[in-house]
C-alpha cells in the first residue's frame, strides 16, 4: 500500500447554471498500488476547458462523469513510480488525469497518454501544442479551408483556442478579425497581429463587424454561440463557412436558448455551418504537431497561460472560464516537477 | 403596334405578412412591338414558388421585383410571333415570363429560356423536370451525398420539391421518412413509396421522428424551417447533413423567428448544415435532366399538379402555398396552347 495521501475532487451533483465548488466533494484517500502495465503520476498542471461543463452535465460525445467519480480533466503529470516498460520516474506526460494529486495511468493505444514535446515550456503542451492547438488547427484548416485573402472572424479570440486559430489564419494569409471581451483581452489580440479586434462588451458588434468586414465574412470560427453567431451569419460572404467549435455563452443555460435566427443566410449565401470534435482528430495529431511546433519556435504562434495555484482551487479556476475572467489558457498548478 | 391587350399583375407594394391580392395591381396594356432577336410568347402556365415571396420583399440572391414592375414568375409560353432565328410560332418554352398574358423574351446565354422536353406532359416541365426537380436533384445528391441504407427525412414531403427529393432518395436506396400536413398529403406521400410519413398537424413530430428514425437522421432535407428543423437536429446521426432548401414556415414573418436552438448538435454529432440556391446549378441542368427524365418515364418519379385557372387568380394561387392548401405543384393556367 502506497502511503501517499491523494486529495481528490469528486463530482457531487449535476451542475445547475454556473459551475461552483458545491458541485464537487473534496476527499483525501490513500494512493492505490500499481498493477503491471501501470504508472503512478504526480499531477503538476490541470487543464481547464469549457467542455468540462458538458462532461459534468450529461452524456454527449463522451459519457458524463459519474456522480462520485473524480472530476475528469486533462493535465500534465510526472511519473513517480512505474510498472510499465515505457515509463520511468521523472518523465512528464500529458493525459486525462483528473482533479487529484496522483493519477494511475494504463498507457495503451486508446489512453491518450502522450509524452511532452521537448524544448518548449511545459505549459505549451496544455494549450498551443495540446488540445487547443489541435482544435484550432483541424477546425480552421479542415472545416474552414481558408484561402489567402479571405476574411476570418474568430470569437473568444484571446482564449487558448481562438488565439491559436487566429494566428494560424494569419499564417495562411487571411485577414483576421478577433472578437474578445474587455480591454486587456483586446490588447492581447492586437499584439498577436490580428488585423482588427472588436470588444463585444464595449462596442456595437454588428456595426463594427460590418465596418471591419466590408467584403463579408468568409470564415467564422465560433467558440461562443449566442448573439455573436447571428451577427456573423448576417454578414456571411458567398460560400462562407461557420466552424462550430464551441458555444460557451450557453453551456451554463438549463434550457437551450434560441438558436441563430439568421441561419437561413446559409442558403441565401450558399454557406456551410459544420461542427467537429477535436477527439476525432487525435489520431492525426502527428500531422499538426510539426507545424504547430515550428510556428511556436518561430514566434508566429504565441500563447499565454493563466495559472491558478492549488488543487483546492480547481472549481474556482473552471468557473473563471465561464465568467470570462481568464487571460489565456486557464490551468491549475498542482505541484512543481521534482527536477524543477 | 400589336393590338392584343396584355393583362398584367404589377407589384404594388412590399408584402407585410401573408401575401395577398392587395400587394398587386391589375392593369391592361397594349402588347409592345418586337425588336430583332425577340419573340412574343402567350403564357400558358405560371409556376407558383415560395421564393416569389422573397422576390417581392427584398433583394436577396436575385434583386427584388421593383414596385410597378410585372410580378416575376417562371412559366411556360407558346411562341406566337418571332424575330429570333431559333424560335417559330407554336413552339413551347420555359422561361421567367411574369404574371401577364404575353411576355417578350430575348433569348440568350443568360436568359434561362429553354425548350420543353418532348414526350412528357407540359406540366412536368414546371415541376419534376423544372426547377423543383433540379432543386431536389442537386440539393439531395450534391449537398446531402446520400449513401444506400441511410435515413433521409424530408419536410414538405408532398410538395413539388420535397416529393421529388424523397423519391430520388428512394431510388438511391435510402430509408425515407416524409413530413407533411394533413391526411390528403400524407396519403400521397405514402403512395409515393416513402417508408414512413408523419402528419405534423396531427402527430407529435418529435416522438414520431424518434420512433421512425431509430438510428438517427443522416440527411434532413429542409423545405420548412421552424420547429421541424429543431426536431431533426435533435435526432441528427453522427456526421449527419442538413440541406437548407427552404424555410416556408417563416417567409411571411416580418422579423426572423428564433433559429434552431439545437444547432450545436452539429458540433456534437460532427454534422453539417449547408444551403444552396438552385440557380447556381442551372448551367449543370444537362447532368440532371437525363436522370430525371428517365426516372419519370420509368414511373419512379411521380408528381402532381394543382391547377388554379385564370391569370386573375395568380395572387390567390401564390397564397395557397403559404397556407399549405396546394396538393402538389401549384400552377396558374392562363391559356390553352393553340394546338391543344
Amino acid at each position: 500500500m502506497d502511503t501517499r495521501i491523494n486529495r481528490q475532487w469528486l463530482l457531487a451533483r449535476r451542475p445547475r447554471g454556473m459551475v461552483s465548488a458545491d458541485d464537487f466533494q473534496w476527499i483525501e484517500v490513500p494512493t492505490p498500488e500499481l498493477s503491471d502495465g501501470q504508472a503512478l503520476l504526480r499531477n503538476l498542471y490541470l487543464s481547464c476547458d469549457p467542455a468540462q461543463r458538458a462532461w459534468m452535465a450529461r452524456d454527449s460525445y463522451v459519457p458524463a462523469v459519474k456522480l462520485g467519480e473524480v472530476m475528469r480533466s486533462g493535465g500534465i503529470g510526472e511519473v513517480v513510480k512505474s510498472r510499465h516498460h515505457e515509463f520511468e520516474p521523472g518523465q512528464l506526460v500529458w493525459g486525462v488525469l483528473g482533479w487529484q494529486d496522483f493519477a494511475i495511468i494504463s498507457p495503451g493505444p486508446s489512453s491518450m497518454i502522450s509524452p511532452l514535446l521537448p524544448g518548449v515550456p511545459v505549459e505549451a503542451n496544455l494549450s498551443v501544442l495540446g488540445l487547443n492547438g489541435l482544435t484550432a488547427y483541424f477546425g480552421l484548416l479542415e472545416i474552414g479551408r481558408p484561402q489567402p485573402g479571405e476574411t476570418v472572424v474568430i470569437s473568444a479570440a484571446a482564449g487558448a483556442t481562438g488565439s491559436a486559430a487566429g494566428q494560424i489564419a494569419l499564417i495562411k494569409g487571411c485577414r483576421v478579425v478577433g472578437i474578445a471581451g474587455g480591454p486587456d483581452k483586446c490588447q492581447y489580440v492586437s499584439e498577436l497581429g490580428f488585423h482588427a479586434v472588436i470588444d463585444y462588451k464595449a462596442e456595437d458588434v454588428d456595426a463594427r463587424l460590418r465596418e471591419m468586414c466590408p467584403k463579408g465574412i468568409d470564415i467564422y470560427f465560433d467558440n461562443v454561440g449566442g448573439h455573436l453567431l447571428d451577427a456573423a451569419l448576417s454578414l456571411l460572404a458567398m460560400r462562407g463557412r461557420v466552424i462550430l467549435c464551441g458555444a460557451i455563452a450557453q453551456y451554463n443555460d438549463e434550457t437551450p436558448p434560441p438558436g441563430p435566427s439568421r441561419y437561413f443566410n446559409l442558403a441565401l449565401q450558399r454557406g456551410r455551418m459544420e461542427g467537429f470534435i477535436v477527439l476525432d482528430y487525435y489520431n492525426r495529431a502527428a500531422e499538426a504537431i510539426p507545424d504547430l511546433y515550428r510556428w511556436l519556435t518561430e514566434g508566429k504562434l504565441k500563447y499565454r497561460t493563466d495559472v491558478v495555484h492549488g488543487l483546492e482551487n480547481a472549481p474556482t479556476a473552471l468557473a473563471r472560464l465561464f465568467k470570462g475572467e481568464n487571460q489565456g489558457k486557464q490551468v491549475v498548478k498542482v505541484a512543481d516537477p521534482s527536477q524543477g
